[in-house]
């Protein structure tokens, strides 16, 4: 008993004596520029109780879109990098594949080829490659390609292109009581493997795009049955509705770097009380890539104007962000 | 800060103090049976470090059905009687309603009229009362309705109805590091708004059936609004598929009352390792209702026959329940 309340006083020493945190050690791969500070300020202003921002603990919501927001999304989404290496795995037990598309153009490496299936051809590319196996094996599928797949430029795991930046202000938000999730265009099974060890995200904070699902019995073992039809598609408009399903309660405070994030960024905004919207701009051509309103991948154009006139905070990656990526020299 | 390490100290006394539970204050409204033991034993294995049914805190997911489980479903399910009184209110709008089925037997307060609508009755019904309102209105609504509404043969507010032994083991496993959830066919927009204060289980931890939302914006405020469009059925093979969406993890303990939770209680025993199933079986007519292979409303028959052959805990109300509600004398 005694051994137990002084390991427990030391551990309460310990906390108290952390406690003091000075500003240049929050977000350390941040630049102290304006963007860093208004971080700090809105969730200091969330954290002090009696004030005028204070948010309870339960309400602290913060909801990440996740490509280009968290980890890099060119040349090319990394879930699209996953079905490209998924058809080559796959086309031996596919020989239609030789000339049917977008598998002709994929095994013949001509991106371009797949671009001109558009929509459809993406469509039926994720059902071949995402679809027809149990939530189990696809989840041991995801897991052994994110053990070995390599960014095409970088030659680095996927799982080392994430933003530092981003990972720390997710620690941070967490050590101030905010609870983090994913609200992502990506498929919800194909992120939930890796989320938790990149992000300290779990699974069960990880919003996506889904497939339908069906319950069955391999002699006397339930499987659910991955279908190839789409459940639910968690981007654009969809993002708020995918916050009200899974999470039920608007968030205070919402991070995206496209179009595709604007109703997110909206729904957050538009509470009464304290809200924080963020757009990741990517402006650094040198350490990562530049892109905004002409990008057909990651396209940051309405949301953009949008950020001027609402004051959502656009973080200009190039000069706010000290590093990009943890691998850099 | 000696105010504060004293204040911690204190904090930490009062825990320490705290651990010894007698195992007579556990569980107080069960009766001291073999239920109550089988419970105690498998939560206790799952915590014990270094045993054989261990299970790390993260995956300690625990899932409840609602409907039967957790509060009663006679002599309707409480959705239902949200309907019911939902036409009542609406019909002065509505005056063709008086001549259209289901809505003309519920305003004649015949409902066995409304069961001879049969299942496209009950959708309808659905959908004219869960329908065509944004989100925060639906969800005001039904906070309204439940601050006033009763149960037809008790008088007491439905939030009264819920099992005091049910909401001492989800207390019970709380206080053992279990994240619990609901997993009921019920509307999750409808539980919502009361499962955390009577059960302690916050928004994003109640998955349910849904229906349609669509972002729209009313002026400049975006909204979410409830379209007359189911989205997913959340029973029977439909609750493994929701937990796989939703918690994105397989849970180690289970609790359902019927027919409709038996693909859920297969899922959770189906994985390797711990998993626990139980069944709450309605046994006590005098304190609440006496039912199961042949009744409409939560019918429990197959679930009952594969209790026995899997070893699944049934829970007899009658004999394993001290208390079955909180009001009892």
């Amino acid at each position: 008993m005694v051994a137990k309340i002084l390991a427990s006083l030391t551990a309460v020493l310990t906390l108290v004596a952390a406690q003091p945190v000075f500003a240049q050690d929050l977000l350390p791969s941040w630049n102290d520029t304006a963007a860093r500070s208004r971080i700090i300020d809105f969730v200091k202003a969330t954290v002090t109780e009696g004030g005028a921002g204070y948010v309870a603990r339960e309400d602290r919501i913060a909801v990440f879109d996740n490509d280009g927001t968290l980890w890099c999304e060119q040349p090319y989404y990394i879930q699209l990098g996953f079905m490209l290496d998924r058809v080559k795995t796959l086309a031996p037990q596919h020989p239609e594949w030789k000339t049917k598309e977008p598998f002709k153009s994929i095994l013949d490496d001509d991106l371009k080829g797949i671009a001109r299936g558009g929509e459809m051809g993406v469509v039926e590319l994720g059902m071949a490659t995402h679809a027809g196996m149990t939530t189990d094996e696809f989840n041991r599928i995801v897991s052994d390609w994110f053990s070995a797949a390599k960014h095409p430029k970088t030659g680095r795991l996927y799982t080392d292109m994430t933003y530092l930046p981003m990972r720390e202000l997710l620690d941070y938000l967490r050590a101030n009581d905010f609870t983090t999730y994913i609200v992502s265009g990506g498929g919800v099974e194909f992120m939930r493997p890796v989320m938790e060890k990149l992000y300290g995200i779990p699974p069960q904070q990880v919003v996506g795009s889904t497939i339908v699902t069906q319950y069955a019995l391999v002699g006397e073992v339930p499987v659910l049955k991955r279908l190839p039809k789409v459940d639910f598609v968690d981007d654009g408009p969809g993002k708020p509705a995918g916050i009200n399903k899974f999470i039920g309660r608007k968030p205070i405070f919402a991070a995206g770097n496209s179009d595709g994030d604007y109703e997110m960024l909206r729904w957050t905004t538009a509470a009464n009380g304290p809200g924080f919207a963020m757009i990741v701009h990517h402006t650094d051509g040198d350490r990562e890539y530049a892109y905004d309103r002409q990008s057909s991948i990651g396209k940051l154009d309405t949301a953009l104007d949008e950020a001027e006139r609402r004051n959502w905070l656009v973080v200009d990656m190039k000069n706010d962000w000290k590093t990009i990526f943890a691998f850099e020299p």
